[in-house]
């Protein structure tokens, strides 16, 4: 099926689109999705060398892909995903609610801005995860036991080597673009300084090149919460009937503040009460906030595993680019990528001006880079949710 | 020893001064504390109407007085702590290290802010407390145990109806003046709204008049990390070994985050490790930022009761002092106070423009009020820092 974009005119500032098939019919954005996928597994069976200066191995990676890898396999995208993400970006598994599909369907499939008529989509669950690829609910051949805590520290540079295995592994020689928001633009950056020749196009989201204070301290109290919560079991909790959810769930809680921003919370829930119209002068949670965050606390510890969320954290906080090299300008020298860095106006946990300071270095090296900052109340978690604007850029730098 | 301030040139824009004694010579800081103090009890014996509907009594209300009340009882300026504070607001008690006097030491004694040459200084520890008030650790008559969760739910209203008691007893008819930071400026407001008759004068800082949606979502993460510890036992952990301790200490930890500015935490921290050149590449603490949020965590827990902890960060919840009449323009149409808001540029808890509401409001209804804005880099904790600026504006406000 043949998807046409018409531009329309811009509302309330924002980009307006809409599609139509071949012989001009609408068609709705649902009917624009990838459809039907399933995850795959890469099993590599050799031993990968870590940063830290362990080693581990083998190791399997959760992926899926969209669209078709054309026979020059030079139209690959590879979208890499935040803290809490999975490999499942687009589309729906055998079965699904159609109105859950992955987490990026709005911006992955047919004449979306993320192009599957055009490009081929490769996202992969990252290294330390639970939703596929090795991480701390994998079993360690060592022990045939899971690792719990006996798996290694991980950085976003061994995220980044091993989704370089799937690459290679698929005969990718060169990405057109790699792109993330969060953590996945973390790891954006990371293929550009890492594997030069291999990035045609980056585009880091809502991202930095190294935590601030403040960002460390959040995620070091999202760890405290869950290693102090006497269900955690020093990560031994696999065999247990509890794990340490309360503990992931209160972590969760607090990311979900810094993923908003104070005004979408103001717009979403004010001072609002979730089931009366007066206080109820005991404990239960009342306010819709409180309610919401609640469940949004509740509902991650179903899905996510305490120990892969200590790793991942940590790994966030490790991460600093330019140390290595003295300078985020010195990191990205050899950087050959063009750049398109996109920030949000009202994220204040990675905010504009770390954006900046990225754009920064790659101009200190005369590389080629587009900026923008996007207006937005979404905070943080815009880059999942302001779609029209972010598949206006895209569609103009992916050509 | 009668103190004379000299006010200096300003030294990068902050008000400078100096003290002599009256023969001219020099007296630091340090040597203008109040001295030895210690905290008084005045029990109330009769049961206190809470906004609730219940009742609550008999009361022990925690204070302390620095300097001397005149003949016309007119000299009383009412301190009010915000939520982790108590009683002890100056000087220090019989045995304490000289480097650690109350609370607000730097604006109480003689020559400060709130001269106890001139003033008759009043600071109560607040209703739900556990540092001498009556709060959850408190024996509840009706069994003999201590209250626990069997402490009724109060509010920033009853905070400063069992303030009222103790003025009262002290015989003050009118406060010259009422003050506190955050938490402590919602109680200074309530007074000026709820006894416009006993309120001269209001210097509500940082503060607000009802928390935003991102104020309430923060002190929800705090009792859900308390509530979920399976220490806290439904607040019945005192006849334990072990209370909510690390539910306490990750609630502290994510209050401090809120309390410091993004820039002060750089600045202070930024990317430093606590106790080596390379990371560690395990999960101990090993960013300065880390270390010092599990101290602030673990010695809070030393002090505090994480049952006071609920009851006061729900009071906070509920505090909305327009709500009742419609608008907070409404509230305030009564008051009668002279007001001075003071708010800090880098305070992202409760910003500016919530003081500005707050200056509004009172504009509205053409009641006096001075309003400024301080730049710094402390944040919400300012108010506890910044203690030259605001000197100088207090010594103009109170005449």
């Amino acid at each position: 099926m043949v998807f046409i974009l018409h531009p329309l005119p811009r509302l309330n500032g924002k980009a307006q689109f809409r599609y139509t098939d071949a012989m001009g019919k609408n068609i709705s954005s649902k009917h624009r999705s990838i459809g039907i996928v399933e995850t795959k597994y890469y099993y590599y069976n050799d031993k990968l060398q870590l940063e830290s200066g362990e080693k581990l191995g083998p190791l399997t990676i959760a992926y899926e892909t969209y669209g078709t890898l054309n026979a020059a396999k030079d139209n690959a995208i590879l979208i890499v995903h935040a803290l809490s993400g999975d490999a499942h970006a687009a589309g729906l598994h055998e079965g699904d609610d159609p109105a859950k599909p992955g987490w990026w369907d709005d911006m992955i499939g047919p004449g979306k801005a993320f192009d599957t008529e055009r490009f081929f989509v490769v996202c992969s669950n990252g290294l330390g995860g639970c939703r596929g690829t090795t991480g701390p609910t994998s079993v360690n051949p060592d022990t045939g036991e899971l690792y719990g805590m006996a798996f290694p520290i991980i950085t976003i540079g061994d995220m980044v080597n091993t989704q370089k295995l799937l690459i290679d592994h698929l005969g990718i020689a060169k990405l057109a673009a790699v792109t993330g928001g969060s953590m996945g633009g973390m790891q954006a950056l990371q293929w550009a300084v890492a594997y030069p020749d291999q990035v045609e196009r980056c585009i880091p989201i809502a991202t930095t090149h190294r935590l601030t204070a403040q960002g460390i301290a959040f995620n070091a109290v999202g760890r405290a919460s869950i290693m102090s919560d006497p269900h955690w079991c020093n990560g031994e909790y696999y065999k247990n009937n509890v794990g340490p959810d309360s503990g992931l769930a209160v972590a969760r809680m607090i990311g979900h503040i810094t993923y908003l921003s104070e005004q979408a919370m103001h717009d979403k829930f004010g001072r609002n009460l979730r089931h009366a119209e007066a206080y109820s002068w005991n404990f239960s949670p009342e306010f819709s906030v409180e309610t919401y965050l609640q469940y949004q606390g509740h509902s991650f510890v179903k899905r996510f595993d305490a120990n892969s969320y200590l790793y991942i954290t940590k790994a966030m906080d490790y991460f600093d680019l330019g140390a290595a090299s003295g300078s985020l300008a010195a990191a990205m020298a050899g950087v050959k990528a063009r750049f398109l860095v996109i920030s949000f106006s009202s994220d204040w946990l990675f905010p504009t001006p770390l954006s900046r300071e990225i754009v920064r270095a790659l101009r200190w090296n005369g590389i080629d880079v587009s900026f923008v900052e996007l207006t937005t109340p979404h905070g943080h978690d815009a880059f999942l949710l302001e779609h029209e604007e972010q598949t206006q850029l895209l569609r103009g730098f992916l050509g």
